[in-house]
């Protein structure tokens, strides 16, 4: 340790000054809004939750590498969250006899993962989890289709800009037996291999293929089947067919709103049907932006009542990379409306009780700690973004006066104080 | 481990159910918007911050009992933060030279403390803090009495529902020094005794005396001191009334708005000047709500730069209570404005296509998932707060119409689809 603590934040971890933080603010405000004129509603439950919830149904990645984990004084093994999903089937496990389903939640918790800092990925996020409980109708997936859709569109996004991919774990496995004909303890290790299909070189993938044992032809079917896309599905069994969520929604209008990929996997558990990504079309950043889908067995890790669910995660850094990319992200919003400034020290007080005044009208307002020149106090307004300064001058207010000076044009007016709020309000 | 995961939320943390975090998220918009009219921006920060920052300046009992800490495999020591104070002066000292000072922020994190949960006690809590940077003006203790008086009236309560006393360390410093005579080394165990003073009953507060080393005499004129309050301020020296700011505070209009109270001490080592606590006014419940103070010399831990400091932070938890004893916590929202009801299995796309009409005019919509019938539908619409349904029948579908009935006073129309949405706003 030197002279002085270290002022950066811990790695991969992040501080929001003001300005950064109204754009965080104003572009997850307009997402609450979305989601919540879909009928959802916001809960919140602890960043500290038992290991154990995670090492049940959370992906091995995460629970052997990803978490950050400690044990308490009594004995307890702890981890900080790195999800929310768990977290929510604890919660709607727990109160089934106060809930009436279907429950339409989410949350906006800060998650935790070691990794490594690089683009899009920090060790402590805050993620948007939109989440619905209680149906295994496919009207479930339509539903979130055009929340996904509404939420693009609240931020400005245009169905250009982005693709909503849709597969289903259900017609996967048949892909698997019915196609592939993968053996079973060869699934998870395919699966992968498949998720990181359009990442890695052809050269890597072979090499990868070798190793988990798929014989050269099985290899070069597996690309066949990734090539043929969503053409592989009427290939496939009525019986496999039939049991599909994505089936049904490829008989909906919904269908034409996503690309149906038999080969979107996502790296948990839980997922039993379902699953979908939503990747940034720009061809310089072919990323997931985010993703989810359908758990119907979670709840059941809690509680005898199995209670079916859908839902998905959106973190803000990805998103925020995502809105920069396309030249959607807000201006910070400006830091106050108006700066009362008294000319002298004996005017402070005077200067104080105008400033009431203005904030009780709503005005968010300031006034200066120290003397200083009228000017500079009147750049300093202008700097922080406020609209108008009112100056309390020695004669004006021994006359009940003080002056509005708009700071856009320059006009200005003398007013009495009673009504000086109301001057400022006309200006903004 | 039994059959099932446990549902409860780890000891002393705690799952907040829409109802309940209406009510949360309502009375902290409250405060938001008060904080925000008197010109302070929201930042944010880490959970996870090195354990060496809270060593530094926090209080003995926070960081040797109730940290949570980790190692991360880097070998870096982390903590949850207990507290954002020391965050914020990091942040600040991290980023000089961007800033304009004064310097307004506030935050709402989640702070962690390890403690036995009982009441007014949780594990984790969200912390409303509020920070000023840049000033050693008394102004400043002026403006943060004017911003809690406001922030307490935000939240409806009227000045007998609590107390705001104030010290001054500076003072305190010269009671020690000028009238009990307190050695150096004692100081630190004296302040712990005044800040029992009132929590444990005489005859403990003089074995505590007598176990800190001060005769029957001292502990007799403590007394004395503890009794006279504010009127032992006369006493102090000039110097020493001259370096203090709550002396200052004392001579402008602000005096009437506070308890003097020379005795208030605070655990937190890092405050140099006045330091304040808000009490609860009600006889049975005579707790300190939030408190705050100058701390000076706090961000020169990070920097060659001194910046003086004021601030506080107010937790969930004791503000929660105070509003509850006191009659003031606010209803939980209604959970959605209207449901749209199809009549058949035929009539959901229909009904979604009304729902998305609905919600463009941003009426929080629900439709049903699954067919049930009408009587059943509405009776849940009614109980999630909706205060119109949209039936979809199949003649009136035919017809281009839908039917809009008010649920509060059972009255309902025909309209056609295209004006749905304006008959429902017109309900709202």
């Amino acid at each position: 340790m030197g002279k002085y603590l270290p002022t950066e934040p811990y790695r991969g971890t992040r501080d929001f000054l003001p300005e950064e933080m109204s754009v965080r603010q104003q572009v997850f405000q307009r997402l609450y809004e979305v989601i919540e004129v879909f009928g959802y509603q916001r809960y919140d439950g602890p960043v500290l939750e038992l290991t154990e919830i995670y090492e049940a149904k959370s992906s091995r990645e995460i629970v052997e590498q990803q978490l950050y984990t400690l044990t308490d004084r009594g004995g307890r093994r702890l981890a900080l969250r790195p999800e929310m999903t768990p977290s929510v089937a604890r919660i709607i496990a727990g109160n089934l006899g106060r809930l009436t389903f279907p429950v339409r939640w989410y949350s906006h918790p800060n998650c935790f993962r070691y990794e490594r800092p690089q683009r899009g990925r920090v060790r402590e996020h805050w993620q948007i989890n939109v989440d619905l409980f209680g149906s295994s109708s496919s009207a479930v997936e339509v539903e979130f289709i055009e929340l996904i859709h509404a939420m693009m569109a609240g931020l400005g996004a245009t169905e250009d800009m982005y693709v909503l991919r849709m597969s289903d774990r259900v017609l996967l496995d048949a892909i698997f037996t019915e196609i592939l004909e993968v053996e079973d303890e060869q699934r998870r290790q395919v699966a992968g291999l498949l998720d990181r299909w359009e990442k890695y070189p052809e050269d890597k993938l072979r090499a990868d293929a070798e190793e988990i044992g798929l014989s050269e032809s099985r290899f070069a079917r597996l690309r066949e089947v990734v090539q043929a896309g969503e053409e592989i599905l009427p290939e496939l069994s009525e019986q496999a067919r039939a049991g599909s969520k994505l089936i049904e929604v490829m008989n909906s209008r919904a269908r034409d709103r996503i690309k149906v990929d038999p080969l979107i996997v996502r790296g948990f558990d839980y997922y039993t049907s379902t699953v979908f990504e939503v990747f940034d079309a720009s061809p310089q950043n072919r990323r997931s932006l985010f993703g989810g889908g359908r758990y119907d067995n979670l709840v059941g890790l809690y509680s005898a009542q199995a209670v079916p669910g859908f839902g998905f995660g959106m973190g803000d850094v990805t998103l925020m990379d995502f809105l920069s990319t396309h030249g959607l992200l807000p201006e910070p919003a400006n830091k106050v409306d108006a700066v009362v400034i008294p000319t002298a020290e004996a005017l402070f007080e005077p200067a104080r009780t105008a400033a009431a005044q203005l904030r009780a009208a709503g005005v968010r307002t300031t006034t200066p700690l120290e003397s200083a020149k009228l000017g500079k106090e009147i750049g300093r307004a202008d700097k922080a973004g406020a609209r108008a300064v009112v100056i309390i001058g020695e004669q004006d207010h021994a006359e009940g006066m003080a002056t509005v000076r708009d700071l856009v044009s320059g006009e200005q007016e003398r007013v009495a104080l009673p009504d000086v709020a109301n001057a400022v309000r006309k200006l903004l």
